[in-house]
């Protein structure tokens, strides 16, 4: 079974999305089309990198991953598809892939990427402003329909990339930065839980705020406490209890987050 | 055909459904899933066992619910499957299956309800906040690939109920209560039309206003009108005609609604 | 592979959409079903009509699309099923028809309208208040399990249709109108892209702003302009770059659109 999920910065009650289905089936019938998101910030590619980075690898290997978040339709930047790993990504090359790359990089899995210009796997008929519908749903389906990647043109080696920042070592602790605030207002750090493992006790700072500890649960914070706990991806993210972190605590994606061993001064 | 139905209070854009949808995948995959609704409020565990009470009965034999709305996620609150008649149930226990459970035991149906702790059905890593895709995707993936019920934990007879009042008689009618507020803003009652069978002419009285007989359909009203009516779950609701009853008439859950006779004094 | 599509203005949180899905489902076990859009302004007809021109031509020939729009139910207006083209439509019998109807005729394809009165395709209990769930999913049902259209009810040669005018030729130009504002505050003009080729450079009047030409994309355009262009589904539209057009040119549907050739006289 072909799995192929929809990204986009549509709005979910957009017709578009319809179509772009409706484009898919008529290439590659038997395909099982979900969506994915289409709640993402409109033009907010960075967003759509890190859902990708979160949710692209609990799907079955081969799952095709078509991501419409494309300020720059109708000018000169590329379309591609790509593999990487086990998943497969088509969209515009402006930086969506830059951590699904990460992380089949840091895996060591295969990674083939290529620009997608053979209009012989679009639309006939392609609108300067829909490439969603015109180019990347007609890609994708190709792709589902077993059309190698390398056919659908040439393969490609500067990707755009996204910076994502990673955290720094910080006396004896770690500098890292908010990366995104998701809609229930969670602060996510790049962070992961990995470099906090064996640290002791700790104390996380932000935007003039100190918390003590990192929770494991929302349970262990009081309403309308702001809390740091390991989110469901893995990495640190600051809350707050039955409520909005970005309303208790102004925050902004690239804000500055310490991680501080709590040391015998500290506790004095 | 296995369906899989989702239900959860985590907005639609959200990453997460996505990602539950790949492990169920990933277990069994030739699974049909489908969303229920994302838009439950945020830890309201009653209005997602309404929606339930509402939606089930009208899927195929054997669709398994999967519902995620968890306010005790990583406390020590049980995490369940449930056979409940012809329909399955997975999810937390915390009262998410009352109404679907008494469902089925008014039909004089089956129901089996288990703990589902056994960690070789969840997946390796179980995050403290996220049982949705780490514990109840997966089970819900066992299940749908054929896994027996009672595989996956111990059956237990004292699941987690919520008390949702049944209306009593009053002075030939009944007194009833608000169960829900709709997005339309429609006041959802627990008064069954069976109840006003034969009853004749009724008035319904609620929060100070008295609203004169039962309408068949919106048609009845003029744009404005506060108007009882039996909705299409045959349940008893209070509307205003081309706008929200909530607006026309501050209520909520729990305000007292009641159904009189109109007697012949009334009418004089 | 059968298709269903559904569209509504029930909001994407609403139960009632399972429920429709679980009627067809058990009707018509194989079917896949997807969401078109749940978003339609509420009893907003036209906009649903728009809709269906827009995306319908995409989907693989016989799909049928479901259609919720229908702030007549309870009330006498038919409803019907039929085929149009290569594509399905059943819904209430107000208008919603009027573009695919269009488009089909226009194609010079096969049309058959229906009034589907016959009972024994609906399900057994009907609420007067939800058709979509009791009348059209359990007819869209049966189409999907291979029901021939005619044994639904007679066939029908009248169905309502509203009024969507024509542009007219105006002064070497095109006097059109405001079809939908769509959710980015784009204003949709009735005006295709095909009436106005040959025409040489041209302005665009409307609302007391006068556009210079006609942009290819977003992009020719800096924040904050308001630029004509022609939008995906190949009419004319009227955007505010980075922003909604409604919100820079107070609109309404209705809306005169003038496009005029710019003459020797504009240019001195």
């Amino acid at each position: 079974m072909q799995i192929v999920t929809l990204t986009t910065d549509f709005g979910a009650g957009d017709y578009d999305i319809g179509a772009m289905m409706g484009v898919i089936w008529n290439i590659a019938p038997g395909t099982r089309i979900v969506d994915l998101s289409h709640d993402i910030e409109r033009h907010n590619v960075r967003q759509a990198a890190l859902l990708l980075e979160r949710s692209t690898p609990y799907f079955p290997a081969g799952t095709i991953h078509v991501v419409v978040v494309d300020p720059g339709v109708g000018t000169h930047r590329r379309q591609i598809a790509a593999q990487l790993g086990d998943q497969w990504f088509v969209g515009p090359d402006n930086g969506l892939v830059t951590l699904m790359l990460r992380l089949a990089r840091k895996g060591g899995k295969p990674v083939k990427i290529v620009y997608t210009h053979k209009r012989q796997y679009w639309l006939n008929q392609v609108s300067s402003i829909f490439h969603g519908r015109d180019i990347f749903a007609a890609v994708a389906g190709h792709l589902a329909a077993g059309t190698r990647l390398t056919r659908l043109g040439p393969v490609i080696e500067d990707p755009v990339l996204l910076d994502f920042p990673e955290p720094q070592p910080h006396e004896g602790g770690w500098l890292g930065e908010v990366m995104d605030i998701d809609h229930f207002g969670n602060l996510e750090i790049n962070i992961h839980r990995d470099l906090l493992e064996g640290m002791g006790p700790v104390k996380v700072i932000s935007g003039g705020h100190v918390l003590d500890g990192i929770k494991r649960t929302f349970g262990e914070g009081k309403p309308g406490d702001l809390i740091a706990l390991i989110d469901s991806s893995d990495y640190l993210s600051i809350s707050l209890v039955n409520g909005s972190a970005a309303d208790g605590m102004p925050a902004q994606v690239g804000d500055a987050v310490l991680v501080q061993p709590v040391r015998d001064a500290d506790s004095d």
